[in-house]
């Protein structure tokens, strides 16, 4: 794992009082020195908010040298004004940066249905263009000034000698839950020295982004904010990747995305279990992720996780009601290594050791075992507490 | 309303120590005095349980005269003894009843993955047997057999006059959530003296239960032992009502199951509001349907309300990730009459006030406005809190 910054970009977070604690950056400005290829992926949700819109317009592109990010405030449901503002903060970071208003990219989260503080922003892009380096602290204050509810900063790099030349992918990413009052969002941002097309990297990120942050749920609610953005620069030199070439940094970009996708859920709110599920024997891909999705979304699957309880009823019914058909039968399940239910009926296993192993370890692993294909799937979750629902349901008029 | 037992049956609940506390009833006998047609319908999860088996094997009927229900086990992934036990189950109650093994049905709720113990339930029924009566007290006593972890039991009536018979339905339900460890399940039993043919029966039912028990849910989880249960044994005398008689009939069918249904939510683990959500103006029941689920389903929107905060933005971006389409600039949010939400955007409520409304009543309404057709659905739910996850995570090995 290789976490320094990329050649060629230069990145710094501030405090520009849209959070309250002087304490907690709350703006990112993130340049590259060279015109980069951008891809985004974005929410699917119908009421989307400002930023996405901006971005989701400007990507894929060949030319993207600025990324401007701001929490405290999501810009989401804020209508016309909200899209001005985007493309304002869009123009000032750009102007900050000595670039055009097209070349730049925005993302925002935090509280839903609250207009930007143009001023505070603008001066905060003010403060972060002169603070602007390459060195580990611009990084994790650039990675601390997305965060919202999160509890630790979320970076992951690797590097990889691709064709000779020795590329360098890190990210950053932010997420804890969609929580209160309004909170929101993941937010990702993937840059990387490779030279890459627009649409390789559009194509390479919608990849990775399936295999990593499509398979993550913390409670399921898909936020008006999510984003990942990917930049490649191409300061490593050389001509685009392509072919083999292509297909290594594919994986160098999984794991990195891998690695930040887990984060998430790791720093769940409340949470005190990860929990990995690993489907195999399914129909389709399509198949496993729907059951992976129904069973990392239960509520008492998630309880019963938190509890110690090696509730095999609750993980098999859960599967039962995705909506997806198999036998049965066929299922069989293992908690952290124990066989609990086989060919459709529960084993005699030792339910103490069972609790005692899920209670003893922040790590759970789930495998779901169906007799219906080749496809496999990995999921991560959280387990569902008492402490997330005070979280979430606290609410100071 | 009205909740007396209808015509022609005679009832009773026992404790046949299946439960541990002996104030607690566990088995419900129900006897029709004369042979009645029967409808039911089940739980769609691939993971059924044996009395599901058994009885969606039996109904369309119209012969059946006994119902015999234990709690405390569900009889659910116990493979072929399991079915071996559900059907001795019903061949005992009906030969204490004095009719034949096939005219006999059977409901199990409790915990999953254990074998029905066939002695204490041989011993029910014949306890049973001889107490079958049709006062209050047999009914209570009756629908209190099917209790798990419900903290009232659920009756509901109706009394009609029907093309100049005055005919009763009478119904009992239970079902708190899926609860731990590994206690399930919704059920239903209704009863009615109507003349119905068994096609007219099935068709009644289902009817009801799609405006009903399927518009209601606590925490999305379904159980491998859901059932609803009529029978109607025409003791009202005349022939099998049709045409308008036989839509009086549905009619009051539909009132007696939504009560029903509410009451389950009403009584949600660890639930301190029951929340109704209407949606208007969907392109189809269909999408109403899926919205509806999703935002009920969110424990975002379920702890936003048991924290009395009126987060319009969790409420409107769970309906926009349901994967319906719709126009979010149409969307508008009432709730308990105040409106949050208008044209795709948050108005100037007093959140003061709103707040204060929601903590003080029981009873949240959740109005969601869409612009996209006549469509119209009524859904029920409860909200989370932190004693619904300590419940269900409290695990005793």
């Amino acid at each position: 794992m290789s976490v320094c910054v990329p050649k060629g970009y230069l990145m710094a977070g501030v405090h520009c009082r849209i959070k309250r604690d002087p304490q907690k950056p709350d703006l990112t400005l993130v340049m590259s020195e060279l015109p980069a290829a951008a891809a985004g992926v974005y929410t699917r949700n119908l009421v989307f908010a400002a930023p996405v819109a901006l971005d989701s317009s400007r990507t894929p592109s060949d030319r993207i040298q600025v990324v401007v990010i701001n929490s405290g405030c999501a810009n989401a449901c804020t209508g016309e004004r909200g899209l001005r503002d985007a493309r304002e903060m869009a123009r000032l970071a750009a102007a900050a940066c000595g670039c055009q208003e097209y070349q730049a990219l925005v993302m925002s989260t935090g509280i839903i249905g609250e207009f930007l503080p143009m001023e505070k922003i603008a001066q905060g892009i003010s403060a972060a263009a002169v603070k602007l380096g390459r060195t580990e602290e611009c990084l994790i204050s650039a990675a601390r000034g997305m965060l919202t509810t999160d509890t630790k900063h979320k970076i992951a790099g690797r590097s990889v000698k691709i064709g000779g030349r020795q590329i360098q992918i890190t990210g950053m990413a932010k997420g804890a839950a969609m929580m209160g009052p309004n909170l929101a969002t993941m937010l990702a941002l993937i840059l990387t020295d490779a030279p890459l097309t627009a649409d390789d990297c559009q194509d390479a990120l919608a990849a990775s982004v399936e295999r990593s942050f499509n398979c993550m749920s913390v409670d399921g609610h898909m936020s008006t904010n999510d984003t990942v953005l990917l930049l490649a620069n191409g300061a490593a030199g050389g001509e685009p990747l392509q072919g083999d070439q292509l297909a290594q940094f594919q994986q160098a970009l999984d794991e990195v995305c891998i690695e930040l996708a887990i984060a998430i859920p790791a720093d769940g709110e409340g949470a005190t279990h990860l929990i990995t599920l690993k489907l195999t024997g399914c129909a389709s891909r399509q198949a496993a992720m729907q059951i992976a999705k129904t069973v990392a979304n239960s509520p008492l699957v998630k309880t019963a996780v938190a509890g110690a309880d090696p509730n095999w009823g609750r993980i098999v019914s859960a599967a039962g009601y995705a909506g997806v058909p198999f036998d049965p039968a066929k299922v069989s399940l293992k908690v952290n290594g124990f066989l609990l239910y086989e060919n459709g009926a529960p084993t005699h296993f030792d339910a103490a050791s069972v609790s005692r192993s899920i209670r003893d370890n922040r790590d759970t692993l789930v495998e779901l075992g169906f007799g219906e294909g080749d496809a496999e799937l990995t999921f991560w979750t959280t387990d569902l507490t008492a402490e997330y629902v005070r979280l979430n349901a606290d609410y100071h008029t």
